[in-house]
């Protein structure tokens, strides 16, 4: 039996990095998959393995001894929709065919609020929510046991420790911080629910294991 | 029992219109889903209704009476890459997601050479790829009854009216022109395959009863 290895897609970004160093303070193998490995260059941990590799390349190499996934990368705001394309669809798509194939016991995908239904979003975020909504609609359908989070507009502030999966009544209080975030991803790498799953997250009240 | 009436998505499109005009002139009855109607103002036909609507929005008007869908639109290639999300590849599932809630028999989507390999495409097409891929995907996996035609490199030449669904030897013969693609999908329509079918389209030497 494999012993339980991470891999984290995504691993210098906002929310990957938080995560990556979130799960190496808590003893835990951790496979970093960045186009960019200096990018890292401040973590030295020996429980920690870095996967140099562009998302629009073959990267199914990385998967190699992982028991489990965090799909965090996301080509952020400013790189049009062709980025969005490539990373927010289709390399997430081949990242779940590439945990098929490799066997991966828990998927879990860092997807976006009102990435169910995008024609409801903001003009502006549409393309974006389109891109999510097609590789959660993939992964779903992919056989894999998964687990698919959505937060809400997410924020720099720092952790609340704080959660709630019910969408807050006004659109305003409908965010979260990275750092929460964080938390709650290495939360259901550290507990994978039985059932797959898809879940909101908002700061809230509660405690993560409550909320979710 | 409805009676046949093919509905046309993007039928002020190069290839689109084309098929319109085949269609009405071969007596049968078409509905034109447009974004313009002007666009179709040279084509007078008792057997043509026009609808329209801009793919962006909640179409599914469009299909109250129709028993056939082809899926014509395209965002165009100097379009940019939000139009491919939002086109090629949104529209396309909510036709195939709207076709099934009004139990449509046939619905012919027209996709691309390369659209079952993006990542083998040529680096600039492969964002367009991904789209049609995941919108081929997306139809294949509705439960519908469907053909995706899945042309080589478009041309403006004049119909040859001569087929072949095997990939050309040289690359640089994998083209066919869009007034044969018309012909194609008018074929069909009219003489929709047993079996679901996913056909490459090139022009060649066969007609087209042999190419299919």
């Amino acid at each position: 039996m494999k012993m339980k290895n991470t891999l984290i897609i995504g691993a210098s970004g906002q929310i990957g990095k938080q995560l990556t160093k979130l799960m190496l303070n808590d003893g835990q193998k951790v496979s970093a998959l960045v186009r960019d490995k200096s990018k890292l260059s401040d973590i030295k941990d020996e429980n920690l393995s870095i996967v140099e590799e562009d998302l629009t390349n073959d990267f199914s190499h990385a998967l190699t001894d992982c028991t489990n996934v965090v799909f965090a990368a996301g080509s952020g705001g400013g790189t049009g929709a062709e980025k969005t394309l490539l990373i927010d669809l289709w390399s997430a798509c081949k990242a779940a065919d590439y945990a098929k194939a490799h066997k991966i016991k828990h998927f879990v995908m860092v997807s976006s609020i009102g990435a169910d239904a995008p024609d409801e979003g903001p003009q502006e975020m549409q393309p974006y929510l389109i891109a999510k909504h097609m590789a959660d609609e993939h992964l779903m359908r992919s056989g894999l046991h998964y687990s698919i989070i959505r937060p809400g507009a997410l924020t720099d502030d720092e952790a609340t420790g704080r959660f709630t999966s019910q969408r807050p009544e006004n659109d305003d209080d409908a965010k979260i911080t990275r750092a929460d975030v964080a938390h709650a991803l290495m939360y259901c790498v550290n507990n994978p629910p039985h059932e797959n799953s898809v879940t909101e997250l908002f700061n809230g009240d509660k405690k993560i294991a409550e909320a979710f």
